[in-house]
């Protein structure tokens, strides 16, 4: 069984730092299989990151091995981790790269199995620059992890209560129903909140939507639910509310974006 | 031998959407090996997306397997299909994606070996979601005919002359010659019309090209004919006639676009 | 062992034109594995992709074949040519592309263990285009390459002393340091010079760094070594000294850009 590599960065299309990841996993585990998860995360933008492991990683097959470089902090004193974790009955997966709360979202409610820093020479390149370590440790480590090495073997091992978590809110229960918030906006303008399939169940007929005070109306089954350019509700394929505009982008056309409220109430 | 399974959707490369259409490939068919055709069709551009696989199929082994997501109608009423062809005496190839006109180009001309409409649970994800089909039906389909499932196993026969066809504009016969659309613009400004060589052997000297009226000249070898700056006509690399300006953008330099009109007469 | 093939291109990720190359290896070297550097190539700038085979290519396993197309040229008289060469000791490398100086930095002192024109049709395409080399003649010439055919079948013997080289600034001695030169911006706005860290050992404390006239400071370890926002030069992860501002964009903030002079002293 070969095992697969997902990558997941900021590093941009143009440059060849995701060809050099690449080039470092075929020199250490030639027989894995390499995805790109993306390499266009706004630079820097950690929570973006967190947000793309959280909705994406859950269709790998058992075993998958994340390679994830969101660095700001690179030559700083954060710490390169492995993390090997199981959620939701998932898994397991093994999440690489910076502790700077790029996991906070796959490490909320999941068994952490296996937690190390990245300290061993033996699993990094013999020279580690103090601008890359994408290359130089997190793509040594996820092959290593792929050609079957443990997560334990890479370092001392770290207390999963130490990682670093950002901040991530959850929806608030208010009177009638739900408080909840975009956490993200993707590439048709679509706009995802942090309210689950699991929060609205069992009958998703009964809420009504709004946002920043602006009436959308009942979560709908489908785009072609409502007229060509008119907003809806209705649960993502990630399994989150999202809104959109039939035809048409939300994100430019409502006056909502990251951290707008979102209010869902039973209908009257 | 390894299956070989095309990717072409209007995605974009900055969400995980890509990223888990092959998480899910990976999961049913680990052996195949996964091309990208472009993720950068333009959203919803279902004539573009149909360009795209017209132009580039027949360069790919034959057994590919084509996953194609353009679709604007994801959650209505509108088919899941996969169609077994073969043109111009290559292929077999295989296309999974929407009813809705995408593999009108492929189409034109071609034998449909097998036809059938993606119903069978058993080659779907457990949860299928209103709006991503690409990953709960699509994907899953191309994956399990990659490993060697049947088209015609997938669900319920479809008759060929019902799959839904787009205009596709073809060249006029005129007096001394061909009318003839721009139906693309590509990466470098280069104008593509729908006149292929066939139209204009055995002798390509003997022809003019105009567009929208302005003069462009004869058919000529390279880019290397004309001075910079210079427009000219040449038969691309899809076997199609094209308009560029050599080291410029045709695009921008010509008042041209898809939908204009090429004119191809004898030299007198 | 499956052999790794490389690709560079100006294609961009728009059209299906990176897609045909893949399809091609494919159907001649389906056991390849088949990586992106870089596709995002400013169209046409040979400069740019002589760069970037220069800081990637070492990463590497020995073997890896890099198929190079940056071609204004195509069409013209400039040959086809496969170099197979060793440098610093690692290598064997082997790069086919267009020989219009796109290898002029990888051939800067290396041994070049064989070097070929691509003129032999049996490892074309059938039909070879006049305006998609890349295609018809670059990307089979690779797959064979990848499937064990010695760069001296491809063609006639190339003299290397006759390969196309363009101009490539050196640094300069200087009383007291190195005048050198800025020669790429990176996807963070970083700033790359031609002045390696073997001109600056063994201590890399005693230099101080000016750019445009503008004082940098000296050399520092990692960006937290400067408040945000400002300024800092560091040996980049290719080895080369770099320009950066810290959590900007030093293309952006400062008035420099390819070509501006750095100049490096001793500290006094």
């Amino acid at each position: 069984m070969t095992a697969t590599i997902a990558l997941l960065t900021d590093f941009g299309l143009r440059d060849t730092y995701v060809g050099m990841l690449k080039a470092v996993i075929a020199g250490i585990a030639p027989e894995a299989r390499v995805l790109d998860l993306s390499h266009l995360v706004p630079a820097q933008d950690v929570r973006e990151g967190a947000f793309d492991l959280f909705v994406s990683h859950g269709y790998f097959p058992a075993g998958t091995v994340f390679c994830c470089v969101v660095d700001p902090g690179v030559g700083s004193s954060r710490r390169g981790v492995a993390l090997r974790l199981r959620r939701d009955g998932s898994g397991p997966y093994t999440f690489v790269g910076p502790d700077n709360g790029l996991f906070t979202a796959v490490l909320d409610g999941a068994e952490v199995e296996a937690a190390a820093s990245l300290d061993d020479p033996a699993y990094r390149l013999p020279v580690v620059s103090t601008t890359f370590h994408g290359r130089d440790v997190f793509a040594p480590a996820a092959a290593h992890v792929a050609r079957g090495v443990a997560v334990e073997a890479l370092g001392a091992g770290v207390d999963p209560a130490t990682l670093v978590r950002l901040p991530w809110d959850r929806p608030r229960r208010i009177a009638g129903g739900w408080e909840a918030d975009l956490i993200h906006h993707d590439q048709f303008g679509n706009l995802i909140s942090n309210l689950a399939l699991t929060d609205l169940q069992p009958d998703l007929t009964r809420w009504q939507v709004e946002i920043d005070g602006f009436e959308i109306g009942p979560i709908r089954r489908a785009f072609a639910d409502v007229p060509v350019g008119r907003p809806l509700a209705y649960l993502g394929s990630s399994g989150l509310l999202e809104i959109a505009v039939r035809d048409g982008r939300a994100s430019d056309v409502l006056s909502a974006h990251e951290g707008s409220v979102i209010v869902v109430r039973e209908r009257t």
